[in-house]
């Protein structure tokens, strides 16, 4: 609650508007739900436009079942990430209207109303190193796209034939933002880095046998990256990049 | 170079007006120079209107200074990061004009020419968790300003009294992109992108003792944040978290 | 054996009372049941008034039944954590007075005998961060109740929207001991620890993914919290913190 | 600001004893200070009794000198932790009334108020496991004692010579709460768990060499202790488990 | 081959006894046998008197049966460890006169000659923590046993309940060589070193959760021992211990 | 493309024999397929007369076949490595060609084109500690001898019986190149370092268990050995080292 | 204390020779001096006949004279280990039939009673692998020496040059105990153990770079070994392999 | 002692040639000289004309000196690496044929007779990523110059700005094999092994901060890279990689 309305609030409390008892309810009104395992904050789309996201890992599918229920009752659009398709079956069944990213394993719920209008920058250019680390790329990819961003794919363009990535460079320019998906070493953030000057978006796969220790060689690689613009996320975090992506993307 | 400028290279070669060799020349002509111990890049800045940087640590002064003189001879504007005293002294005796911005380490050499009118969003905030954190967060704040952006500072806001943190929440929502820099547990990178729905961009310090292990409990912290819009840094990099601040801050 | 009872022993031995030998077998009477595989420690609930606790990782079906009959015939009240279903199942068909709190993972055997009555200071308030972690979180949750105390469950609160947990300030204060579990960055032990100011315990949940190292990353963040008041248990040992709590809030 | 106290601002509001404005200001008057570099606290010894702490590492010597001074114009008492003997020399030169334990490493300003009466428990009791831990020790002693609490010490009593620790189970039996400080492989507090029915404190310490690595050894033991009732503080953190062992000991 | 042998190999072929091509012959005369995929060391039981012993972990069972049969046909004794039931079952229906220690998870094929008379110091007493340390530990005693050592054990004896162990003082002060097998903080280890004045041999076990991380936090325990005569084996490599509690044992 | 057929480009432009457009495609002319989840680089073994290799690890098995067949088509010899039995099954009656090398998990489509004659140093000899690091040394032998290399083997001649290595030294030196593939403690890799003067390949195994980390304690020890002419493949890494080999034994 | 002196004391309470309070005296009678900072065990070298120990790491000058002062006025023989020259020359001032030895680390002084004879099974056999690893190497042989061991030196014979080594096979045959000592990658303790068939003790150093992470490289392979009969002492604990050492070999 | 000689010797035994006696000397005759804490093995130069290499850190100066001056005695030429400017003050007034490479930290004392002729492939490119990776890449290019090959060098062609690296994509294709030493992310690795098809060399640096955790980033960068026919280097090891180019390089 913002300065402004609470002077609002105060001032309807001494003109007798409101009573002082309803000006603590209203103080105290929750802007979420409690459904004792969670806490649903319907108040999230309305302050700022973007969709309710269920990250599904570690919740029970009656648990799911229940926060997309009560979230799609309210909120322009849900999203939930990390899907098996056992639990997309059942929310596909649950929620009619639910339609499921299988490789990005996104169901997404379609909001009823209008999103706000926003003003984006361009496009969103995904950009991935190999062909297994496809699966977190389309997370990314998806979740740019469903909160509003023209999304761009660039797939198995990693540095071992960096060819393959320089014949791109037009596509590579005209992105106002990238992400960059790679396992292994990692290297193509830093290539990518040193060859745009927008916002690089790097997310490190698992993707990689031995000494990259599921993703910590490609984590540790982009952090350490040699380019300027080069942010990191959390291994395989798809949703993440995708998500602030579209953050950047809005003017 | 991108495609359209290469097309135009090549109508010139057909039309007769660029003859084959001196294409050829163009098409090679090196956007930078070769010290032998270091490769300067005097095109960037053409290209991208953004300061070149020398980062010292590793380099002898010797080689610092050449470089420095070497770029502010030709370039808009130079940045020196991770400068020592000494370095900074013999940086100031050489090159007159520069100015050291000692809790940040910075050495700034200014420009002779005006950089291309940048389209910005807003302010920079940049944000500490506690007083040791501000030679990191003074690190990005200044890179930020001497690339453009204006940038607020609010320092010592870390979550052990978050009322400090909450009483300036009409701050962080009025930022267009927030850089937090925390040591210890990194907590306020969550906090902070909790609140405000615009790109937080996260630095882990190496402040803390025992199994901060130099910064890598809130290196990690700050990866496996549950808050979205968060994307990390490498720890103390100040530097790098302030550049891409500005990057995302240019419309 | 105290200094107390053994200088009374030594009076009785003067005395006649006891001779030599009666002395050393109650000097060696041993408080605990050998079962080859397992020493029983019997004393320990008339020592303290504590249950007995069966660890059951890395037993076997036949060992965990064998210990859970040998206790419930001589203990107040026996409680086993981690159990699966299957042994749960296992366990019921065989001590049919037992109880299984499946989200908790735990069986209790009631006791036969009242336990000694204990003064306790307040409520023990258990908080989770996401609805993944509530399975550690009844885990303390139920052992602080065994136990004797009362227990207070808010989850769900993590700081992605702290309002959630802001509006919960007055439990907060309320509590006499705190136990905050929460996985991802754990930044919720910091946030709850410079509010309040009673004991805050601390655990870490294996919930999250690729950087969080199987819990590694709450763990970190946890040691390091900028707030004092609070201290930490092993990854998802919700058990030792619901255990600890009770001790705290026994005055 | 609890409820309580919110509703009494929101009727004087009403009755018009207070203007909407002044709510304002008093809902917004800042608990603490600004000195640009800090965020000073006066409210928290206000709050719970306790005094201030200046952690110095990674602060200068004029910012130390400077919050010192803010803090013991208005507070009860102020804790400097981690002052090297320089900074200690310089705190006492600039506030006389302060003292230096120099074992612990900590200044002391004492307050002009007296504390709040508070009941206590019993007695803190710190164990030390060798003689190099005893500076760890020594913090969470002199911690504990200035917070209030009756502190006792017993030092290297480790477990290669067990008996230096069971013919002291009388003083660990009548201890209220127990510090337990040990570096190497920190099993000192599994034992002392082991005996006593009280809450124990484990403080790895940095004592060691090779694959202690710098207490990650005794930490990791700690964290894992197979006994009940043991929480643990980050490496070397004498001042926290001093801090909490003085909460638990207030009923 | 050494010196001696080597000098009446040489005299053998200037009496003309042997000759050159022989020799070379009896030089390159191989003490093993090349199956392949192994090379089976024949010559090792006629060396030092100890049975063969099969690692099964990473072979095939044709492997496993194959090695165990050329074994079993020259050797004295041989010895099978970490065998799963299927492939004990395979090697018991494969070679009748095998034998399966299911909880040690070894099989042993008796040998058809005595082994050497060894001259014996005592007991090997094998010692766990915890119920579920008993693999381990029976894998150590198993090895002892079969290589010729009298064996003691005692198991579940770790210090959370400490007068378990100090009431079998007289056990642990008996033996001529103690193996210590202990998972979670590994602390009893230490305890016992500082018990006896007999080597002690640690093993850490994987057992535990969270941050005992497989068996690590133990490892480093152990290593990292505040008492002397203590030295440590790879995770639970109870079959490395009890081999070398032998060695020890043999005057 | 080089600088010489550059300049010819440009020079046919000039003369008209090639029109603008016509030379932007040239330069764009992709060297490889664009199958949406995988550029093909079918140029590569044009360039360098090397099979393309297919790691399937993380690929669809549609995704896999596809990719052999586009491969097949046009190249020379098609490497499929880390194939499971599922996949080299789907493989073999999808490209009837092909071979399965099921120890080595490699298929092998054998081109249709013979290779340069390649002028070769002798023989690449993979050495192996034990028997379960085969299968990772028959991806190195199998490698090697599909790229053109004859390849012998010297299998389970660990350190532990260092004469089964010794009496090969023959072997060893009469190498070109050698393959050191070893899992546990990686020694054998340092030992044949010592002997010979041709370059050694070393490959850490994951083969071990409690401390070797996955192959983590043999890769330090090769990163760290003392032999001059070693250097280290990532864990497993077969394929890497075969590749290598052949390279250095091509003149 | 034992059961026999405990029975023997409780006769002699029941026949009045000693009264209840002489005998809880005497059950309390410390074996040891408490010092503040120090508990001395002066009933350790009673118990065993070995030297008292001080390990000088973090110890303060002041405390190491006191201590050694006060054992070197009641035990056979003290040990100070890990002392830098200014403690030696302290210590060597302070008591002065000290005897410095500057490569080990070790100050000795020597014990006025003649210590039990001992029965010994032959010598102990120090090995290292390189020049640098010598004093760790030393403080092994020094330790086993003072303790009643003749011990020889084997040293620069790592695995590099193996001939090195094995032309001193006799050698090794003839101890009765090595020590290995060993940094990089640690390979001498696994060849050493593959080659003779008494207990090898293994110690690691800190001696290597880059990836030897201190010792960790090394410490790992050897406690990964492929040879039977050897066990493992933290990274440059020559201290710990000396006293081991002659632990064993005292029949 | 390769078998050809070995028969040669047993002949000459046969035909009285040779006693017995000399020939037990000569077999035993050791081709190194004993110096105590040195083992120097004259027989390496002579086995393979490559120099003795004095790896100095860990050594005093003392030893360094003698070592050098037997070595020179007797060796056709001499290298010491990791010479500090003290250590090669005293070697260049000690041996004063000696030359100092001050940047690759490298002493060599030229030998006295030719070396061997050695056929070689071509050039030995070494190619940097940054300045501040200069005097890693120094020690391996004076390596390889100072074993015979001709080496050219590449310095500060990082990623960051690819097409400094492009551009000499003659010089990368020229070579016969190429050492990449770069430190922060480590990515040119895999850049210039993805361009090249000869052996490329990667020798990961501890230039970089934060999380590149002392090389460690980059080391598993590279074990990890995406190219074929890279291998990889400890941390920092100039010398090894630049030995190795020598070996490869020479037919």
């Amino acid at each position: 609650m913002q300065t402004d309305n609470l002077k609002q609030l105060l001032e309807s409390v001494r003109s007798g508007e409101t009573s002082p008892d309803d000006a603590l309810v209203r103080l105290r009104d929750l802007p979420y739900e409690n459904l004792g395992f969670a806490q649903l904050d319907h108040h999230r789309a309305l302050r700022n436009g973007f969709p309710e996201v269920i990250y599904c890992t570690g919740k029970t599918t009656a648990q799911i079942l229940t926060i997309a229920e009560r979230l799609a009752e309210r909120s322009h659009k849900v999203l939930a990430t990390r899907v098996t398709p056992e639990v997309a079956a059942a929310l596909l069944s649950h929620v009619p209207q639910a339609v499921y990213h299988d490789v990005a394993r996104i169901v997404v719920v379609p909001g009823v109303q209008a999103p706000d209008e926003q003003s984006l920058r361009g496009e969103v250019l995904v950009v991935s190193a190999g062909t297994a680390d496809i699966p977190v790329a389309e997370e990314a990819a998806v979740t740019a796209e469903e909160m509003g961003s023209p999304v761009g794919r660039l797939y198995d363009v990693g540095v071992a034939g960096i060819h393959r990535l320089l014949d791109q460079r037009a596509r590579l320019f005209d992105a106002s933002v990238l992400v960059v998906v790679a396992g292994m070493e990692g290297a193509l953030a830093s290539v990518v880095g040193g060859l745009v000057s927008r916002p690089v978006l790097a997310v490190p796969t698992s993707v990689g046998y031995g000494a990259s220790f599921q993703g910590l060689a490609a984590l540790l690689a982009m952090l350490n990256t040699c380019a300027s613009g080069v942010s990191v996320f959390n291994i395989d975090n798809g949703f993440g990049a995708g998500y602030m992506a579209h953050l950047i993307n809005t003017v």
